[in-house]
């Protein structure tokens, strides 16, 4: 039976508000994740959390009140909670009535199969949990496998990322590496490695995307350096028709991974 | 010669800083811009703020100093201040030394010619003024005319929008107008009204869009009303390879606008 907790300094409130904060994520290798939505996703993708906490609105759900006692069936912690402390643990003023802490998958880049997709995205120091989220969110609708982080990127597993992620935080890998170790690994087995670059001559549709294929997605304000550029397999530009010299790094990643897929949809 | 400010209290100082609200950027007709890149991008689209603020720091580059005398020449007013007070009007911890309050365009959908751009995005009570920013910037990307505002949208005017727009909001033509009222507008004219829908049978890829073309983007939770999808001329959908059954709706607005706009080079 869910237990009842309504004081802040209830240690399982505490331990669920720290998960906000990566180095806490780190030591205690959970993350959270909130809303029937995404927590009936994971779910769905075969995952449970480790502590699900919930509001007396929230369990009113039969949803809700499906995944509350499978967590608690697979030995894992319910607490019933108030809105003011779910509000806390999110850091939202108007919080989901449902929230989870997940085990956070081990990140590693040997642990990705490349062969179980034809596309996987790959982001270079990108700075926002906003697009990381929205990134992880289109590659899961374009049919990727997952997304790599490269360099110093912001933490897919933070609350905003989670959240932009709307659930493909669980059905999408995710690896983290250094550059040097990526191209590693990379060039270990088979994989085409596309870049995005303004200075490209071949246009975006017309070229020929080998799978599988690694779409590289550089920095926000700077795009890819230049030796990272100079390893890409391919290098394409996206034509800009207007005054800007750019897209944003999570609708480049969008209009990229869906030409990719559209011309292996038609066959060429 | 530009004044100095020191005072939170200057009348100035709270005049640009009541501009991070609605009500005032209503009453005032004017809205914030930050950033040399971005001014610098107003002013080659031959706009020049009423009020621009610096700090010595930003001051010191010659494109900036230009902008200032440019405004002061213009009969605008120039205030060099403090990084605190910058902070303060941007609501940033960490402001641009740089920053101008702009006239508001009238919004009127009568003012949209829409024989000037093959491609209209109207999004309809989207709430996030980082999707509007954005979409305003993918817009410019992909060639569109300006971006029209359907029902209850966040404001594109907000400091958040104009900075995700990063400068598109001083190429594109914005317009806000109630449904009924854009429709009207819409059919008194040439033009396709096109919105993706999960229930379209037609895939995007595989759609004839007529120019100019209205692509018609729905709430971030709710997608688009029927009533609102039965006027479309034509409904389609992006097929979703994973779990997910949408795509957020900046992702959604520039996957679409990159397939008519890549349909239309290949003249199909």
């Amino acid at each position: 039976m869910p237990r009842q907790v309504t004081a802040f300094s209830n240690s399982t409130v505490k331990r669920l508000r720290s998960l906000r904060d990566k180095k806490h994520r780190r030591s205690e290798g959970l993350f959270l994740a909130e809303g029937l939505r995404i927590l009936a996703e994971a779910r769905d993708s075969g995952r449970l959390p480790e502590i699900v906490a919930f509001s007396e609105e929230g369990a009113a759900h039969p949803l809700a009140a499906e995944i509350i006692a499978a967590t608690e069936a697979a030995g894992g912690e319910a607490i019933e909670t108030t809105a003011d402390i779910l509000s806390k643990m999110s850091g939202k003023d108007n919080p989901q009535m449902l929230l989870g802490a997940y085990r956070q998958p081990e990140t590693s880049i040997e642990r990705i199969d490349r062969a179980k997709a034809s596309l996987w995205i790959v982001v270079q120091a990108l700075r926002d949990p906003g697009n990381i989220g929205t990134i992880l969110r289109t590659g899961d609708a374009a049919g990727a496998g997952g997304l790599i982080l490269i360099d110093d990127c912001a933490d897919a597993y933070s609350v905003e990322a989670v959240r932009a992620s709307m659930g493909a935080i669980f059905t999408q890998d995710v690896a983290t590496a250094r550059w040097q170790d990526f191209v590693a690994w990379l060039r270990s087995g088979d994989g085409q490695l596309v870049g995005t670059s303004l200075k490209a001559s071949q246009d975006y549709l017309e070229a020929d995307y080998v799978r599988p294929c690694f779409l590289l997605i550089g920095n926000e304000q700077q795009g890819l350096p230049a030796n990272y550029e100079a390893e890409c397999d391919l290098l394409v530009k996206i034509p800009m028709a207007g005054r800007a010299d750019s897209l944003n790094a999570a609708m480049a990643a969008a209009v990229m991974s869906f030409a990719m897929i559209a011309g292996w949809r038609s066959g060429t």
